[in-house]
């Protein structure tokens, strides 16, 4: 293990989110509360980045597992440092609460503990709500993007990227590493601006705006209302829907289109098959929440505003869907599980990896019947390599067997029902936010046990990170000198 | 499609049904019932097997995919005229009941549509768990073990046998496949011989214990009163719960030791993890019971049997576990899910099949962290081939497509709780028989609509044939005419 390396990124990383804490110490200024809690970990975070980063180490080659061992140290780093804030304001007294509260921050969950959100501090609330934005796109694609060239040579930074961006494969958009993080983080910059411009013309004032977009961004869902978005109008409900479901899609499908290529773009196969998803989804929603709303266009929003809200992950509400219809509530975790595409901020699965699933099924099916006649599993008009389905289908092996045992361990301490103790589970490891039964979207996780939360954050980060980058940390041969 | 060799093979089967419906036709006649529901489908059985067997056809070459559409059509059929006496009792007037409840049975299923099962007569609860008996080792297996040698050259039995025996591999226990047939049912035939032994000696007369032991034999679950086995001395529900853990057993371990090789036999891997699951299970369950019964003797009793139910996917019941602590419940739901060992009668997805999953799932992390250094798969000391993998890969995968289409379908339809639509579809596609909340083990199917009841059918099928000779039945590319 190449310590020095790994030390001086994690001395970066505690240097980023010193940095980014000045975002939340100005909105404090600004409205004249304590600045202290954030001034503290700033100070922290200052400190451990000049200690760890005052000499750059001679040999900066990170073999795979170290740069996994990076990605998962860090979150957990960012993590611990990211709650001081919400302790130290008193916001969230308990450790373990301002823990769970910053996991479900950075992993982009939304899952809270706090009961009533109004009475926090708006420094503390942008916090929070910057904890999605950061967590959404990864703070280690950001150091890439931020970092000068000259720091960057000799370090395969293709496995951090693959670590850290969300998917089944990692698309280069362009040929650099850098500028591929540079241009993901113009693109996930530019189109938070897009939803801020739009929600303050509606009946946000600019700190809401500021606050909502931030938390769309990187579908996290931590809202600043009791009621999350119920109490906004209809023109800010539709506009959050939409960049919901926009921040679920494929980043490279907005470089392509960007650069001009429009009709490359709209031939993506995932994008596709997300359009259809939802479009089914919202329909069937629609019709079987009619009977219990006033019109057929408040129907058709509370069904795409929810569908998007939890296929994209976001995990926004404006309404308590813990109460429809049976067949809706089945819906809404079939979406918690499929998440978006790959490739954007959202946790889940992810379509292109179903779909890949789904194909290759299809292939063992046609490979019984026609022995002779076996073709390869096409995604996107290409070929699939063979890696890439062993390592997909290893993936959803890996995902279920953390998600029974998870489920199993939170009702064996919770002793809740079957429905709470599964959706929470499904719902942390995907990075949604609510579930179902006793934590539906007007409830929240303050009545579970620290272990519970102790469970629940590892499984946030473990989907989050897509499983490895967190389960290698506790694989003993990770550890082992010589290799 | 070799039509001809797959007519004449369906014929073998219409003839070997019909004679195995001499079995409760005699006990009929013993108890002076009505002969007329047996004589007829007997009749019918007769006709059939006379019309499409009298000429042997010259090509008897049977691809792939011909063997698995001969299973598939033979257990579809089976069914259809399996149910005959129930409808012709009156027992069960409805033909989809009727079907329901015979499809339920071959598949070694056991779930019900039978409220009072003790009005019923005696020859059609004979035939009933007959069923269970015929399925659970395979109708075709049976004609494999009955057939004269000349009938069997140049037949690929091996395909037929790997879609009607359980598991992701068929062991050939003697090197002639018919042989192999032969012993697997003669170790069948002496296991369940000996379960009627043990039970005549308890407080069961030999009526009793026939219908029990051929119930447990194929794993199946139906039993003749209306509280299970709830009724009985606690000897006999020792004796039955020790039987379904024995029918649960891999056939090989049998074969093994009754050819001398006792350590051989017990060094076998999928046995220990088996042994492991039932103890813990059995403990944890056992503990968690303890508050809600009379003596520990009387908890143990209960976990015992319930956990063997389950594993072994029988579902007879001596309590009712629907309300049950629910960490117990959630126990019960993931045995429902693993089943017991491969190559028995079991349903499930099979422990080896478990663990070669989380094996492989191992070796990719490994993979991710020492790329030069991967080693192979490794299951019962032996190396598992590629092929192999991808199949079980693919089989989980279609699974769980499976499992959430149908649980979508059911809870559409019936508008019930997530609980009971979602363990329905689990049950049945396990082959269990009881699920949970509105199905659990003191309540039956009776009150489910036409729709659900054939989507739980084809899942009980789909279930006990492992999906591929069920789902190639319906994928068009099956039925083309030149390849």
């Amino acid at each position: 293990m190449n310590y020095k390396m790994v030390f001086y990124i994690l001395g970066r990383v505690f240097g980023a989110t010193g940095a980014l804490m000045a975002i939340p110490l100005v909105c404090a200024i600004i409205y004249r509360e304590s600045v202290v809690p954030f001034i503290i970990p700033m100070a922290i975070c200052l400190l451990f980045g000049i200690l760890l980063t005052h000499r750059m180490p001679k040999k900066r080659d990170l073999l795979a597992r170290e740069s996994f061992v990076c990605v998962g140290l860090s979150w957990i780093l960012i993590s611990l440092v990211g709650c001081l804030p919400f302790i130290l304001s008193g916001a969230i007294p308990s450790f373990i609460d301002a823990f769970f509260e910053t996991v479900s921050g950075f992993s982009t969950t939304g899952a809270s503990v706090v009961s009533d959100v109004e009475a926090l501090g708006k420094g503390i609330l942008l916090w929070r709500a910057l904890t999605h934005w950061i967590g959404g796109m990864g703070v280690i694609v950001f150091l890439l993007a931020i970092l000068p060239l000259s720091d960057l040579k000799n370090i395969r930074f293709m496995q951090v990227m693959k670590a850290e961006v969300p998917g089944p494969t990692v698309d280069k958009v362009v040929p650099k590493i850098a500028d591929t993080a540079r241009v993901l983080y113009g693109i996930y910059i530019l189109l938070t601006f897009l939803e801020f411009v739009f929600l303050v013309f509606g009946d946000m004032n600019v700190y809401e705006a500021l606050n909502h977009s931030l938390a769309t961004a990187g579908t996290g869902g931590f809202g600043i209302k009791n009621d999350s978005l119920a109490g906004y109008s209809a023109y800010s409900q539709y506009v959050v829907a939409v960049f919901m479901l926009i921040f679920g899609t494929n980043f490279n499908v907005f470089f392509l289109i960007l650069t001009g290529h429009f009709f490359r773009a709209i031939k993506s196969e995932e994008l596709w098959w997300y359009f259809g998803i939802v479009a089914s989804s919202v329909m069937v929603i629609a019709l079987s929440v009619s009977s219990i709303s006033s019109s057929s266009e408040e129907s058709f929003r509370l069904a795409l505003f929810q569908v998007a809200s939890i296929i994209s992950t976001t995990g926004f509400a404006t309404a308590d869907f813990a109460v429809w219809p049976v067949l809706s509530q089945a819906i809404i975790v079939l979406l918690m599980f499929s998440g978006a595409c790959a490739g954007c901020t959202c946790g889940g699965i992810k379509i292109s990896r179903i779909l890949l699933l789904a194909k290759n099924a299809k292939r063992e099916i046609k490979y019984i019947l026609h022995p002779r006649m076996v073709k390869s599993v096409k995604l996107e008009g290409r070929t699939v390599d063979h890696e890439t389905i062993r390592g997909t289908t290893s993936f959803i092996i890996i995902y279920a067997g953390l998600l029974i045992m998870s489920a199993l361990a939170v009702i064996a301490i919770e002793g809740c029902d079957l429905v709470t103790g599964f959706t929470s589970v499904v719902s942390a490891i995907n990075n949604i936010g609510p579930g179902l039964s006793e934590i539906g979207p007007t409830a929240n996780f303050g009545g579970f046990s620290v272990i519970s939360k102790l469970i629940l954050c590892f499984d946030m980060l473990a989907g989050r990170l897509e499983l490895f980058s967190i389960l290698i940390l506790f694989s003993p041969s990770t550890w082992k000198k010589s290799f």
